[in-house]
């Protein structure tokens, strides 16, 4: 039986394994500008909000029921809940509520969401071992770097053959970060960085279930488990990443292996980070963004005789469910977004819940929105029009949806958002403490204070 | 910017996640013919020798010393040590033990070793939960059937680009036997099916690592926690395995979805596993085969001049190793396996230390080997020639290595290959009980005095 065994194998790649398990090992404590500190802060209190906010979620419980089942030791918090689990546990855990709203962090570039894998992992691990902010910072800059360059090499072929990136590149920001929090030398940090090569954690066909927040909280217990295993002394291959059969060659056709070095130490990931105003795919919010400007210019919708849509097919493609049955399937329904938008002139979590998702002056509005695809639209832009019973025709494009690059969120609406997600959890007094502790985690001794003043 | 999103999607793959589903929870106990339910307890029997002939392997200290940082509970046995961890663990470590001397089983037709995955889980699962030898072969069969059928789906096009097949498909397997032992209805196993796709753990380029090994140990894991998060309700994509972002199409180009139905229920794919007589990568099988006949034939070491094998591409593709620095290297050597099988006339787990392969009388041998790739020579036979110093030049044709479908290890040559497994680990004694107990496995009440038994 002769056969083809890799057309397109690179055997020319660069050392990338080795590359960045030197870069993750040495580079200096917050050896980058303020812009990138202030980022990372940003990352970890966005991060911090969402798990919060999904603690007594459905999926956090059936997480934790299973995780139970393995008697854990209580090695680390989940957050917004009394528990503690061991801290393998703990990363799957808060990795899974950090993504189950939909309403976390994005590397717009890649459409990773980098801090569910990364942050969930390092903070078990470093309340687990009493570390600083410092160096949880230092993890988090460092793991998010590695994890958004390599989405980088693959993207987009690698999420267009239907890998959910941010579990299929995080579990390698997972095990950098916690490499450097572990403070393994670069030797260990590369057979970290291997180990979890062989295990990427999802597909976008998962989309609209539980599965797909898991992806970030596997990925995270993955990339803390082959820190571990690689502390240990257990070995992988040192061109896990690059190889003819390593993750980047099996896992893409795209391999621009040029992103992992280009301005590697300078230029820093994290300053490509965004985060949500609005709690569903980030591809919807240019749709709300738009039909939340067509309310403030005054159109209601028993006005609404139609809403047209123009956008780009990959919209269509991931959140183009006509008739969401619940809350989790209308974060990916275009349609529902923009019928918030126009009805509530916003869309945090609350407006995807069930109830919401089934009242039926919503369904009646999500019914009047049409949607064609335009290709010579950006994915994070939308034309939209409104079209009124009266024969009015309404117009608003979106070239930078609210919380993109060019139109971020602010600290204090970062704040609103932490507050309306934490407030139903621990309460007001509890969220302004974390909140000051967050701004103010470089300064942080030891994270078990922190990690304190998240359990009821 | 436009872009084609997957350009050999297929719409209309039929929905092979719930029919497994269907077909694992409802197939009768002991369903199945009497040849099926004796390679079942073959499949078990060797799988443990193999688990605790490497109980001490470096490998397994690594990963027991990272297993212990996350202080389980003694749930579950490590087999052939005292400890005792929760039972995720003591499915990853026995997975990696199981593999570590690349001495287990082979599903020839798709090159997994399939019991690595599946037994590792059911077992710590079915210790922990008092189940019995009956349920455990039965979640065996079926476990297997799983990942070898999903493997004949997309072998060889899956394993081609670069996936260790065994631990992306056995999560699959892992899942299934987890979900049969806990008696998971269909649903609830079309879930554990779902969350396990998006967990493939394995890629070829760890082949001579103490990754290649983690393969089948974190798939057993991973399958075994899917099962238990969909036994608290945790969802995923009922169509997770056949989708257009599902694993299948993720992962393979080769689409062979009438591997899934073919004889389902019927045609068991653990009739066609098969046991190992060398403790090496199985491709290199019939070259030691036949060097042991050239010692037959009376070809001693000093008398060769030159060894010449005609072989598949692919041998060399894995197992073209020509210096191998240590043991576990050169279980990816066929150059050192030809000189084990003149030298020794056998290939056991002691022949592949690092001692005899830095031999230099094997070292000599070994240099002694050239290798040309004949494509028309089937994966699984060799032509080899000595040439010896006096001219004469004595021919060996093997097609079908000890070992393989044809030419199978009969139960008494599993017995001595386990007792050189275990004596080592457990003492003569324990090995005979096991041996009882496995022979009998379909009357054991609790799996328990059975794991009591693989403890020192």
């Amino acid at each position: 039986m002769a056969r083809n065994t890799q057309v397109t194998a690179d055997t020319a790649a660069p050392p990338v394994t080795s590359i960045l398990a030197r870069f993750v090992s040495s580079h200096p404590s917050r050896g980058w500008s303020d812009a990138v500190e202030r980022e990372a802060h940003r990352t970890f209190y966005n991060w911090l909000g969402c798990a919060i906010g999904a603690a007594h979620h459905e999926a956090a419980d059936a997480a934790l029921s299973a995780v139970q089942l393995l008697e854990p030791a209580p090695q680390a918090s989940v957050l917004g809940r009394r528990d503690k689990v061991d801290m393998g546990s703990a990363a799957l855990v808060n990795g899974i509520t950090s993504h189950t709203f939909d309403f976390d962090d994005t590397h717009l570039k890649t459409i990773i969401h980098p801090a569910g894998p990364v942050a969930s992992a390092i903070l078990a691990l470093g309340e687990r071992n009493g570390s600083s902010g410092r160096d949880l910072l230092d993890a988090l800059v460092l793991g998010i770097d590695v994890a958004c360059r390599i989405g980088n090499v693959m993207y987009p072929d690698h999420y267009d053959r239907g890998w959910h990136i941010t579990g299929s590149t995080g579990m390698l920001g997972a095990a950098a970060g916690c490499a450097r929090l572990l403070r393994l030398d670069e030797q260990q940090t590369a057979m970290a960085l291997g180990i979890a090569a062989s295990q990427p954690v999802g597909l976008r066909e998962q989309f609209g279930t539980m599965t797909k927040p898991f992806h970030p909280g596997g990925a995270a217990r993955a990339g803390l488990m082959s820190a571990l295993l690689a502390s240990k002394g257990f070995t992988a291959s040192p061109r896990a990443l690059e190889a003819p059969r390593g993750f980047v060659q099996v896992a893409s056709d795209k391999r621009a292996w040029h992103e992992v070095t280009d301005e590697l130490g300078q230029r820093f990931e994290i300053s490509f980070n965004t985060y949500k105003p609005f709690a569903c795919g980030i591809v919807i919010h240019p749709s709300i963004d738009a039909c939340v400007q067509l309310k403030d210019k005054g159109v209601t919708p028993d006005q609404v005789e139609r809403i047209e849509l123009r956008v780009h097919s990959l919209v269509l493609e991931l959140t183009g469910k006509k008739a969401p049955k619940d809350g989790l399937e209308a974060k990916f329904s275009v349609y529902h977004g923009c019928a918030l938008g126009l009805m509530y002139g916003h869309a945090g979590e609350e407006e995807f819940s069930d109830a919401v998702v089934r009242d039926p002056r919503v369904i009646e509005l999500r019914d009047k929105v049409r949607a064609t695809v335009d290709d010579s639209i950006d994915e994070a832009a939308v034309h939209v029009a409104a079209v009124l019973k009266d024969g009015r025709r309404i117009e608003v494009q979106v070239e930078h949806a609210i919380g993109s690059m060019n139109n971020p969120l602010s600290n204090a609406q970062l704040e609103a958002k932490f507050h309306a997600l934490v407030h139903p959890v621990l309460g007001q007094a509890k969220a302004s403490e974390i909140t000051h502790a967050c701004w103010d985690l470089a300064a942080l001794p030891d994270l078990r204070s922190l990690t304190a003043l998240c359990r009821p």
